[in-house]
């Protein structure tokens, strides 16, 4: 504990898509008092409104997430008050899971107190821009093979399309995975109609927004890229005024 | 239009999970500047903060979503400025789907411009207070079968079970549903190991607010109610420091 010191602890913050609107205030709280605020280049801009020249900011690198998590526990346990950023909810594909098996590997006095602060993730913001496509049953499923085989992706992609939820597919494609959406669209056509409604959401909430709706069979990937979320309708999403709509029952919409 | 009025428009807003600081700025700044706000009354007791005594406030019942869907949209669409609040995500087991539908009846020319608010749903916050379990693949299923056959439902569960992935369990026991989690469980246990770790949540966020941590074995269901989420780990899914936590790849943890 620094002499003096504001009392120490780590803060978990989910910021949201990206506009300020959408955050929310224990998030806005979480950055505005703590002393160190770990973090992303990119999601450290993202809550810059929130930070001033009293604080401390340790801007992390993509790819390099152990060590940001890592840095954020150290500074913690030494008693500063940290705040460790993501965009979305920071438990949803984000940092959380990684600090706190950090914290849990610290002998039991040693550990900070933590908070998790729960935000609105890429899913929501992006059904809501599409209409309500997630208003039953649904999953998040991400396409990276980063940290899985494609095989397992795969699996889970099959198991969840023949369930018939809509889907919210995360880490859809980008320079370095460029297959993947692609050959998750053809998996998909096995088990679902050609013509369930697909949302593409690229950049919700922040500057350069793009929504767009297709058919799955349409489903042109070209466009997709790391900013984007693809939101694939249940089996009982229809098209209504412009909006992708799922019932709140399970009878399927007629054909 | 009224004469003179504010500009028309509806607003379909979630609140979060319950504690204004949970709420998103855009949540706030929508309901503040509504004419009307339609609501089941806890809802609105959820917002009351935000309200005044220059607003109506349009109470509704449970059970009668349909027509609280259809007045907020009535109201709009003759010109008022109205916000429909749900607690958690709007988008999730709300009413933006209901609201949606009736504004997709109208005549083009005669429907509100419509803005989805999203907000903090119930498996987000569940999930905070428990540590990180959703943070990889997730699915969020309801376990109501009021709108469904429960054959339907327990071919999606079963379905979700063998993918893998963590489960978020919305609506899972009621007065006049007693039995199905405990059918559930079972149909789980098919499926996932006996010691997958199990959190329940009831009211996160709110008065009463209890977490507790099980394995899907020892899951009791008589204390849960409609104000709990039961978060089923994935196949990844531990217990370290007391939190739950999903790993980010998908490589099973050692039994």
């Amino acid at each position: 504990m620094r002499p003096g010191g504001a009392p120490g602890g780590l803060a978990l913050v989910g910021l949201g898509p990206g506009a300020p609107e959408h955050r929310t205030r224990a998030a806005e709280e979480a950055v505005r008092s703590a002393a160190v605020v770990v973090g992303y280049g990119r999601y450290l801009d993202q809550c810059a409104d929130l930070t001033g020249p009293h604080q401390e900011l340790v801007v992390g690198r993509m790819g390099e997430e152990e060590e940001r998590a890592a840095v954020a526990v150290r500074r913690a346990a030494a008693g500063d008050r940290v705040a460790l950023v993501s965009t979305g909810d920071i438990g949803v594909y984000g940092m959380a899971a990684l600090a706190l098996r950090w914290v849990a590997e610290l002998p039991a006095g040693r550990r900070p107190a933590v908070r998790v602060v729960p935000g609105v993730t890429a899913a929501a913001a992006g059904a809501a821009l599409l209409g309500a496509p997630l208003a039953r049953d649904f999953a998040c499923l991400t396409l990276s093979d980063l940290l899985a085989p494609w095989t397992l992706v795969e699996d889970r992609l099959r198991a969840l399309a023949g369930s018939g939820i809509a889907l919210a597919l995360y880490n859809p494609r980008s320079a370095g995975r460029p297959w993947q959406l692609d050959r998750a669209r053809d998996v998909l056509l096995e088990h679902r109609a050609p013509a369930t409604p697909v949302g593409l959401v690229t950049n919700a909430g922040r500057a350069g927004e793009t929504v767009q709706v297709t058919a799955l069979a349409d489903l042109a990937t070209g466009t997709v890229g790391m900013n984007t979320v693809v939101i694939v309708g249940a089996s009982t999403t229809v098209v209504v005024g412009g909006w992708l709509v799922t019932d709140r029952g399970l009878v399927e919409a007629a054909p």
